[in-house]
């Protein structure tokens, strides 16, 4: 079973979104498992203190090196599973990164908090620092529960075989074309003529040309990653 | 004060991680407000269906527009509040643009869930498509977090006049440098001397240093919008 083994000092925030919906299904019915572990119970003074002021002066507080090393020893994690470290500083999570951490046995995530993190621990523990996007949050467990999300939909049985999760942002490097439903008119727009025309080959056309036009205009930067100027040039820009 | 105000389909996920710690404490004491709004509430039909299959034919649901622009609509959001999608589609959040979010009255933000939503609602609503990152989400209730709680916390008074957001990552478009606490020795690691060295210049310029070195390592990209190159190659590579 695909396991999140979370380390924070916010347990009560768990399972929180990922206990509903979509994710609280699948952990409902075993799909996968959450573990949360609260750091401060791998403290040993009496005050249980967990973080100290950072070395060389500045604002807010670092996570102690020893108490965080104490807390991902006592989980005693597999040594398959990968070791992560929400940070801001990290790499930055990708749709492929999602997929190959679904695949695997599941990663243990260490949420942190205050300034940051100690260093060494980092080092010593071989903790691989992730970012879920290029802005600052109080902590690291809305950036695990993002993580999480993102891989237990995944997971084999989750989403069940029609929605497998191709045809969606980032499969193929583009973002995903615009949808539509019923009703056919709404406040006097109508579902454009192709998708209501029965021929699926027009109607796959039209999405993939809308969804490179969506790519180029909005994220040159997915565009040119994935060579998308090699494509045809007859999409319709808007 | 500043007011989020969350359309969803899964109120009960809410405050969930932002009642707790920072932004819970926060919300307790009144520097911000949490208003989620159930999408549901607005359906006219006796069996409440939020959701159609995609015109065109494909795996998964589509938000209706008819719903989600009368559920907009009874929110009654004044017009200087900004109007999000939280999509995998949309802009990347970055700090910057959390900034301008948090000096502002707050920003209404629906969660889309299912395959998407109903172009037709985003344009006529003039919803403005927001990213939280380059992976896909069974909804957008986690990146909706995650962006209010990246808010809040620039909220004044929220993290103290001490941690004011200087000197962390993405000011001035520099990931962070390595943090280092008590105790002195850990596991045979000591904290770099020049943080104990009491030598705030040095300090500052050690700092500065890291904080290059690792953006130029991690995140050539960032490294390159900021015109990087042209600072000082003086810097500890590693």
């Amino acid at each position: 079973m695909w396991r999140a083994t979370v380390l924070t000092l916010f347990p009560e925030m768990f399972p929180g979104p990922l206990g509903v919906s979509l994710a609280g299904k699948a952990l409902g019915s075993g799909v996968w498992a959450l573990e949360t572990r609260d750091i401060r119970a791998s403290t040993t003074d009496k005050h249980r203190s967990v973080d100290d002021t950072p070395a060389g002066g500045g604002p807010g507080m670092v996570l102690r090196a020893d108490v965080l090393a104490a807390a991902i020893d006592a989980a005693e994690i597999a040594p398959d599973r990968q070791r992560l470290l929400m940070s801001p500083r990290g790499r930055p999570l990708t749709q492929s990164m999602v997929a190959e951490l679904a695949a695997g046995p599941g990663p243990l995530i260490v949420c942190g908090r205050f300034e940051g993190v100690d260093q060494r621990v980092i080092e010593a523990r071989n903790l691989e620092e992730v970012s879920v996007g290029d802005y600052v949050l109080s902590g690291g467990e809305i950036a695990a529960m993002a993580l999480i999300d993102a891989c237990v939909r995944l997971l084999p049985g989750v989403m069940g075989k029609q929605a497998s999760g191709v045809d969606e942002s980032f499969s193929e490097g583009l973002l995903e074309y615009p949808q539509y439903t019923r009703p056919q008119e709404f406040e006097g727009r109508t579902i454009p003529e192709v998708l209501v025309s029965g021929d699926h080959a027009k109607v796959a056309a039209w999405r993939r040309a809308e969804a490179e036009a969506l790519t180029r205009a909005r994220r040159p930067d997915l565009w040119a990653a994935r060579g998308g100027q090699k494509g045809t040039k007859s999409t319709t820009d808007g």
